[in-house]
């Protein structure tokens, strides 16, 4: 059992928790808790730490006899499992409550062809998204909607930081999402392929609600405070507004997302003939 | 100027943070930052806390000489001002980067029949809403569809909360809100007005977007983690369910209600006949 915090694994959790440059070097991530880490496709985990206090609860028994490893001792194979002692897995949890187990896990690769879907794309891109919380939020509305796939421009919010991890609820396992240096470029790439993009835009004409989702679809999305960038704005088929009532001056960025995620979802069942 | 956080007025202040039961007895809550503070009603503010910095701050200056008061000494009045130490205005602040001024400001009130409007009623129904951030994008997002009026149980994170207030962005000084003591009487009155309700349910046979929500509508949502209660769901006319793809459990309570008031409110946009 590990229990001391200047373990070279413990040492290395702590800083893929942290560095993003490293989670990018790497190509490892943290999942923290029972949900995250029994959600993980097996494909993609690598080692993974049970507390003492978990290492006798249900879950991990049944969980690690799923995986074919005895849930009282360590075992280093293909997916290693090491056990740590409670006040290690304290120390290196990033929630105020540790969940008793947590996973280093391989980071899923996709192309940018992967997030077409088999059938009608449809795709979100997100631009400049700063706030984890949101991008986990709108990772799981987007599973919910039925996106096809998440394009995100280089400076997101990195989708691998443990909390955008936990927000996703395990969302980031299911949609398929890419990372794109030259987001203009990528856009243009997907234009040719069908597919139609409507960008949220404050001087937009069109109500989102007054346009057709039921063919190939893409809704771009901006930054919390300052929206889209002009370039990519431009790079869109049509500028829509999202119309609001009262005083307000905005619709939080996630909640935006979802609303018009979900009118995209709303028309392509209602006419599956897109 | 006050520069000690012994001061009666100050602990008075760092206890209506606090204390929901305190905000209760006396009517009062605290709007912390230029954004609250200047929204608030002048019929409802009662005083206002200035740090030494935000002093000499345009925003500051424009709005008092707006009050009628001047912006660089303390003031008792109808609406009294006071100036305080910028420590003392970090140790009371509910927020990390303290924004140099507060209000103390008297709770709005409103009868069962302001939540129903002038037109049409469109209104939300709480139970057992915990997450403030929840509570307040909720708020906000009901401003923005439209929502005439929102009905809260007792037993809903308090809507006065620093948390909450903040997340409201605003919305909480212009939707008319209800917290009943008794949720399924208030309900049946208003369905005795002709409001007819809807209420989410896993068991929800029927899609959210199936409905039509053009004359008076009301929306149910139940707390985060267990949903409505069966006894209000049973006082609701339908049971609703919003589709989702994939694997997920749930959207995020904030979430499903927004994705619910902007299909009404888009049906309400679409067919004003209502």
């Amino acid at each position: 059992m590990i229990d001391s915090i200047k373990n070279a694994r413990i040492k290395n959790i702590s800083a893929l928790m942290k560095k993003s440059r490293l989670r990018k070097e790497t190509g490892f991530f943290i999942a923290e808790g029972p949900r995250m880490v029994f959600e993980t496709p097996e494909t993609l985990l690598h080692e993974i730490y049970v507390s003492e206090s978990f290492a006798s609860d249900d879950r991990w028994i049944s969980f690690s006899h799923g995986l074919g490893m005895p849930s009282d001792s360590d075992v280093q194979g293909e997916i290693s499992a090491f056990h740590v002692s409670d006040q290690v897995m304290r120390s290196i949890s990033d929630t105020v409550t540790p969940q008793g187990v947590l996973a280093v896990v391989r980071q899923p690769a996709y192309e940018p062809k992967d997030l077409l879907g088999t059938e009608v794309p449809y795709l979100l891109v997100l631009e400049r998204l700063q706030d984890p919380g949101n991008m986990g939020t709108i990772m799981r509305t987007a599973e919910g909607a039925g996106v096809t796939g998440v394009l995100m421009s280089a400076d997101c919010v990195d989708v691998f930081s443990p909390k955008v991890v936990r927000a996703t609820m395990g969302s980031l396992y299911r949609v398929p999402f890419f990372i794109a240096d030259d987001l203009i470029a990528q856009v243009a790439d997907y234009r040719r392929a069908g597919v139609r993009f409507y960008a949220t835009h404050p001087a937009g004409t069109e109500s989102y609600y007054d346009m057709d989702y039921s063919t190939a679809t893409g809704f771009m999305i901006g930054n919390e405070g300052r929206g889209l960038s002009d370039e990519l704005s431009k790079a869109a088929d049509e500028r829509i507004t999202i119309p609001m009532e009262g005083r307000l001056e905005s619709l939080n960025a996630a909640m935006a997302t979802g609303i018009l995620l979900y009118e995209g979802y709303r028309q392509r069942k209602k006419d599956p003939s897109g």
